[in-house]
């Protein structure tokens, strides 16, 4: 057995991303409609200009803004009204010096004019002519054809996770299908002879299996697709054969449990015993989630989370979403936010220390306090919302301090 | 026609939410397989302790802790070892002055010992006989049944946004099923003479539907259901009726355009067309947004948003997300974050302006950088993940001030 060192976080993520940088994800062709939350194959380059035409911001009156200049709230400017443009309709008339035509908003400018007044600026005398009481400056009040986006921009990066306003820009594009990553596919093992399903019978020594919902639910909440989730029993060929059924239908296979160096630990083992190369990582120095391990079966990545259910949290968010994202080239949104910690605590030396936090906000101020839990703590799953991250070479955090808090 | 005041944000909500207090959502029990950010319907209470049966956190021996005190590296406390416990399995041993039993993380505790000595800290001699070089306090590596959770615990409160630490606190309550609210029902209704669908072609005057797609995302992504999404031209009857359907099929119905106010406002006069309370708030004090109208027809509520892409993005985030939320009692997780503003911006008098922004993270700060656009602005859509609050009675903003950004 080869001996593996212990490693910091970022050189576990770098090692695991350096065997698969090759890794190729099919992408497909999808309705605008259904690609919330998916991550963009291609950059979206605009083939049209937006707006395709001069259009008004505003409901007002279309003029010449010389015929404006020096108008005020005793003097106005006299101008002639000579037609008016009907919402999405093309624009007939022009405008010459001393001219006005009424444009509503999104109205298209009609030629000669080079802006808007406002409705509240204008007097309307009779159906012919109008006083204005204050100049516009050229272009005022007025979208220029192409102002937004232009033919040949980029408007969106491959790698962006779509959001809603990013598909508002696709609609107005007309773009109505984009290329998109699939859906990652996981198999999620939770290993260990005493776990039991959720609706078994529970007897002495035995618990319920966690892990493999929480799993199912963080891999649901990154875009991924679980194709199945199984407990199996500590025992070499049961996994073997549970692993080789999860290299065979998905892409990403999460065992938890068995990762610890208690007697019973086949992860290391099973890894090694099929085609790749084998073990990668075996053990990262965070506290919680040491005994994490990370190998290549058959050239997929094989995940081997510890069984503790807040540790296999914590390494799933820090460890594998952070791998994924960047074998995927993914450009997330911010996850994070900033808030008072509210307890003082001793960091582990020699561990970067992942401790949950619940948030909440006194006072307009964002306050972060310690969920603790020896283990497995159902409290500390549901009352946490994010957690903090306390370096090795940090003594640990003090009350009112400032802190980034990552959000679960 | 009622004359209606213009209001603030929060006196517009809190009309809406006083008129619909009763508003009553239905809830199904589903597999928490597919409670993900789904809202619990139920308190949901413990009717088991968590652990059942006292377990060990970590690797080790269990012993009577008294034996290990004084025990130090240069003179250890010799035991016997009289067993071993199996994972899962109910532990028969018992453990007398002495004597120490070797136990698995999340192993039963045998009975008669009070702490578990981490193996790290103990020389196996022979089959029977340990060192133990460091002392344990009482209780030290043990987790006592209920030390999670006690029967009669309330775990989850009713209105809950459930994560995946909450689905993995239901199973291992053994919860396989929850009671959540149905997902609210929403019919978009686009309107406008100038808009055309996605796939139409764009002849001169007319613009894209944006907003559809946009709302129907977002509606997704809070969690609910878009039965039918419609563009419909300014004309009563045809809006009327497509109301009417949305009325039949829906929870909420949205309009989006035809709130400005342009000749051709069909909004109001639909809503009051209706049974029930008629139009409720006509215009909001924010910009943008300003052209909001809510009403009551047959009992439901109806939203007009600003015709204007970015408008009513803001709308729905700031004024219709909040109103739905707290109709069901929503108790949401933290969604803003604190970030530096970049510039210098001026807020408009007597209006709580909505300023889109877009987060960047440059040596380890995050900055806000303004979004700006006339109006629709493609880019200003697809580069925003945030707003911020610029309340009517401040000035503005400055730059290198930290604010809050809510995110998009």
């Amino acid at each position: 057995m080869k001996f593996f060192k212990v490693v910091s976080i970022e050189e576990g993520r770098e090692i695991v991303i350096k065997n698969f940088r090759d890794y190729k994800i099919d992408t497909e062709n999808i309705d605008i409609l259904n690609v919330l939350d998916r991550i963009l194959a291609e950059d979206i380059v605009s083939d049209i200009c937006v707006p395709e035409f001069d259009r008004s911001s505003v409901d007002g009156y279309a003029i010449k803004s010389r015929d404006s200049h020096g108008a005020s709230e005793t003097i106005p400017s006299m101008l002639n009204l000579i037609g008016e443009v009907k919402m999405g309709e093309d624009s007939k008339a022009e405008v010459n010096f001393g001219d006005a035509v009424y444009v509503p908003t999104g109205g298209m400018i009609p030629k000669g004019a080079d802006s808007v007044v406002m409705i509240e600026h204008v007097e309307r005398l009779d159906d012919s002519n109008i006083m204005v009481y204050k100049p516009v400056s050229s272009g005022e009040n007025v979208i220029f054809k192409g102002d937004d986006t232009k033919n040949g921009d980029v408007v969106l990066e491959k790698g962006k996770k779509l959001n809603p306003q990013d598909i508002g820009a696709l609609a107005s594009l007309g773009k109505s299908k984009v290329k998109v990553y699939n859906k990652l596919k996981f198999y999620i093992i939770s290993t260990g002879d005493e776990i039991v399903d959720i609706d078994e019978k529970i007897e002495k020594g035995k618990i319920r299996d966690i892990n493999s919902y929480a799993l199912y639910s963080l891999i649901k909440k990154i875009g991924g697709e679980v194709v199945e989730k199984k407990i199996v029993k500590d025992n070499f060929d049961m996994l073997k054969e549970e692993v080789q059924k999860g290299l065979d239908t998905s892409d990403i296979v999460i065992m938890s449990g068995g990762s610890s160096v208690g007697t019973r630990d086949f992860t290391h083992d099973v890894i090694n015993s099929f085609e790749g190369k084998g073990v990668l990582v075996h053990g990262i120095s965070i506290k919680p989630g040491k005994p994490t391990i990370v190998g290549d079966a058959n050239g997929k990545i094989i995940f081997g989370l510890p069984g503790h259910p807040v540790s296999s949290i914590v390494v799933f968010k820090a460890f594998v979403e952070p791998i994924i994202k960047k074998l995927m080239n993914i450009k997330d949104q911010v996850n994070k936010t900033r808030a008072i910690i509210d307890f003082n605590f001793r960091s582990s030396p020699g561990k970067t220390t992942y401790q949950m936090v619940s948030l909440e906000e006194r006072d307009g101020k964002l306050y972060a306090t310690p969920r603790f839990g020896k283990s497995g703590m159902i409290t500390l799953l549901s009352s946490s919302n994010g957690y903090i991250v306390i370096h090795s070479d940090e003594e640990g955090v003090y009350k009112g301090e400032e802190r980034e808090v990552y959000l679960l």
